[in-house]
C-alpha cells in the first residue's frame, strides 16, 4: 500500500531557519537605533504574512518584508545604506552552505530502495534547486516538486504525477502545518520529525487520534516507523 | 514525428514586458533628481545581469535590482520613501492584469485537440501560477513547467517527463535565446514569434541556415507552419 515516500527540504533534510534567525538577528542589530528587538521580530512576521500572498516563499520575499520592516519602524527615515546592508544579508542567504541534518543521508537512502521518493518543497525555484544540487541528495529522488503552496491539492497532484494514489503516500517533514496535516488531509500519512527552530508561520497542533500521524525524534527512526505502519496496515 | 507543442508564457501567449517597461518609466522618474534615464536603465539592466545567478528570473529580483540600482546612482543617499514607492511599484507588477495577445487561444486550443501541449516558462513560481490561472488557458495545457532557465538539457527533460522525444518537440516563443535556441540544440524545433518589446537579456542572433528553425509573425499562423512542418518532414 504505501509506494511513495515524500521528504521535505528545509529543516527536514538540511538546516535552513538557522539561516533566517542569524540573519535576523543582523537585521535587529541594524535597526537597534529604532527599534527594540522584539518589536521588530513581531512587525517582520506581520509583513511576511501579509506579503505571502505576493511574494510566495523564500529568501527574495523575506529580504524585500526586511526592507518594508525597516522602512515602517524608522517612519520613513531608515538611511539607504541600512537598506543596502540587508539587500547583502538576503544574498548572503542565497549562498549559505548546505548543512546536512543528522541521518539525512541514510534515511533518504534506505527509503529510495523500497518506494518513490520525491522531494517536496516550497520556496524560490533557482535558491531550492541550488540547495538541493549542493546537498548531494538529488541523484536518490525519483521527483523533485517545487511548488508555490503544500496543500491537500498540492500533494493529491504530486501522488497522481508520480503514478500513486495519496492513500499510498507518506509525507516526511518538520512543519506540522505544510507536511504533516495537508498530506493527512489529502487520505495519507504524515510523518513529523519536529527541528528546534520552526518558523511561527509553519506552527500548527498535531492531529487528534489520527491512524495516518506519526512523530519522530530523527530521521533515523524513519525505516523503523514506515515497517510499523505497513505491518499495522497488514495485520 | 511531432509529438509536443511548448508554449513559452510571457510576452508569446500574454502581455508581461510591457508591465515591466511602464514600472521602469516610473523608477526612471522616482530617480530623476540622480540620474538621467538612459544611464538609470543601463545601471538597472547591469544589476540585473549581475543578480541573475542570485535571484534567478521574475519581479521579486527586479524589484531587488531596482533598489539595489536607486542606491548605486544616489551614492547612497536615496530617501525611504523612493525606496518604498519602488516596493510597491514591484507589488503592483504582482497584481498586473492578464492581457492575452492576439490568437493565444485559439494557437493553444488548436495545438491541444492534435499534440500534448506544455506551458514552459521562467519567473517566480507563484506569479506565473497565478498569471496562468486568470489567463483562461490552464485547462488545455497537459503539462505546466515553471522552471529556472531554458537550456537545452530543461527541454529534453521536459520532453522526456512527458513521454517525448526533443526530436518531436516544437517550442513557440517570442525569445531567440531561451525559446528558440536551447530547443533547437536540444535536438528539436524552434519557432521564433517576436514581440514588439523583448527584455535586452532575450535577445540573440537566429539560427543560420536551420530548417528546424521558423518564424511567425502572430500565432495565427502556427496551426498552418505545424501542418508545414510535418509534410516537409513526410514528404
Amino acid at each position: 500500500m504505501i509506494t511513495t515516500i515524500g521528504f521535505d527540504a528545509d529543516d527536514t533534510l538540511w538546516q535552513n531557519e538557522t539561516f533566517f534567525r542569524l540573519t535576523q538577528d543582523r537585521f535587529a542589530a541594524l535597526l537597534a537605533p529604532y527599534c527594540p528587538a522584539d518589536t521588530l521580530h513581531a512587525k517582520l512576521l506581520a509583513a511576511e504574512r501579509r506579503n505571502l500572498g505576493h511574494y510566495g516563499y523564500g529568501v527574495k520575499g523575506f529580504t524585500l518584508s526586511m526592507i518594508e520592516t525597516a522602512i515602517e519602524v524608522s517612519r520613513g527615515t531608515v538611511p539607504a545604506d541600512v537598506v543596502a546592508e540587508i539587500m547583502a544579508a538576503g544574498r548572503e542567504m542565497l549562498s549559505q552552505p548546505i548543512d546536512l541534518l543528522p541521518h539525512a543521508y541514510e534515511a533518504v537512502a534506505a527509503m529510495a530502495q523500497r518506494f518513490a521518493v520525491v522531494l517536496i518543497t516550497k520556496g524560490d525555484l533557482l535558491d531550492q534547486e541550488r540547495k538541493l544540487a549542493q546537498s548531494g541528495l538529488g541523484d536518490m529522488f525519483h521527483g523533485v516538486e517545487i511548488v508555490s503552496e503544500k496543500s491537500a491539492q498540492t500533494y493529491t497532484q504530486i501522488a497522481h504525477k508520480h503514478g500513486a494514489q495519496p492513500q499510498g503516500m507518506v509525507m516526511v517533514g518538520n512543519s506540522m502545518k505544510s507536511d504533516v496535516l495537508p498530506m493527512i488531509a489529502a487520505g495519507g500519512w504524515g510523518v513529523h520529525v519536529p527541528h528546534d527552530l520552526t518558523w511561527a508561520l509553519e506552527l500548527a497542533d498535531a492531529p487528534q487520534d489520527c491512524a495516518r500521524f506519526a512523530q519522530i525524534k530523527t530521521l533515523a527512526e524513519l525505516p523503523y516507523l514506515v515497517d510499523r505502519l505497513i505491518a499495522a496496515h497488514n495485520p
